[in-house]
């Protein structure tokens, strides 16, 4: 006879998760986090931001838009961040459904006009409208990932972020 | 006698800018561009944000969260996103303006109730507020860099992005 320790259903760790979702439960203070990042200019279009411990991700421009082309730019690592935040969405609400994932893919596009960031007028410099396909690989019933879908797009904090109007602050030190 | 290249300033290429000034000034619809990117779940809280042909980008959840730590998550990608794209506002603007930058640090921070993502309530999941610090090392005016300052900020795709709601579609595909 053997004891084996239970499988995490998609590798989610449904144990902390819970634990989190308790603790928050019993402190709702417990929920309130404050998320840091830094970014050094390298000279030229190009960054890096750096988060906690961790590599430095790089961002530069394409050489239309006069940069180095050596890494993605910051609206397509906004869109990037988009899809995690959806990706790890799925993964979460899949293993607490009991529905087993086989693979997730997100498409994301965005469309951006560029006249406010040329300076060629004071319309919008962000993005206009951006448009996400998920391409979800599992043996679940269609509509287990159609429930499990709603779930997350109605839960996903960078998508929050991005349909509503967040107060940016940004001071000169 | 010799003849030099123009040295870019800040390593800005003002040419190739100024390049697409002229081109989208010309015909407008030269200013409207689509981009992309790609995620692909890699299991449990991890997945990869792939665009163009760039190595792709890892994310993660830390552990509190039920991650398993490898890298910065989404919501922190984000906050990276918007550092860059404010990064590159400095550098073209300063080069526009002929103001030599020494350094450009920015350090960013936002605030985020879990209860939303946990499925704890059905308030917003995304950022309360993110706020920035901006610190330039320049030998320029003060009130050259106030000037700058305040063009950066209001010309930042992803800073208007995150300051709009921005009209969101996710679908299975």
């Amino acid at each position: 006879m053997t004891t084996e320790a239970p499988v995490a259903i998609n590798g989610v760790d449904l144990e902390a998760v819970a634990g989190l979702v308790g603790a928050v439960k019993d402190d709702p203070a417990a929920g309130a986090t404050t998320w840091h990042a830094e970014v050094r200019w390298t000279g030229g279009f190009s960054s890096e931001a750096r988060v906690r411990s961790f590599a430095p991700v790089p961002s530069d421009e394409p050489p239309a838009l006069g940069g180095g082309d050596t890494a993605a730019n910051p609206v397509e690592q906004l869109l990037g961040a988009l899809g995690n935040c959806l990706a790890v969405g799925y993964a979460a609400n899949a293993s607490a459904a009991g529905i087993v994932l086989d693979d997730v893919r997100v498409d994301l596009e965005g469309d951006l006009d560029l006249h406010a960031f040329l300076g060629l007028g004071d319309g919008n410099a962000g993005f206009e409208s951006i448009r996400v396909q998920v391409h979800l690989a599992s043996a679940a019933a269609p509509e287990a990932l159609v429930e499990l879908h709603e779930r997350v797009v109605s839960t996903s904090p960078v998508g929050h972020t991005l349909q509503r109007a967040v107060p940016v602050t940004v001071e000169l030190a």
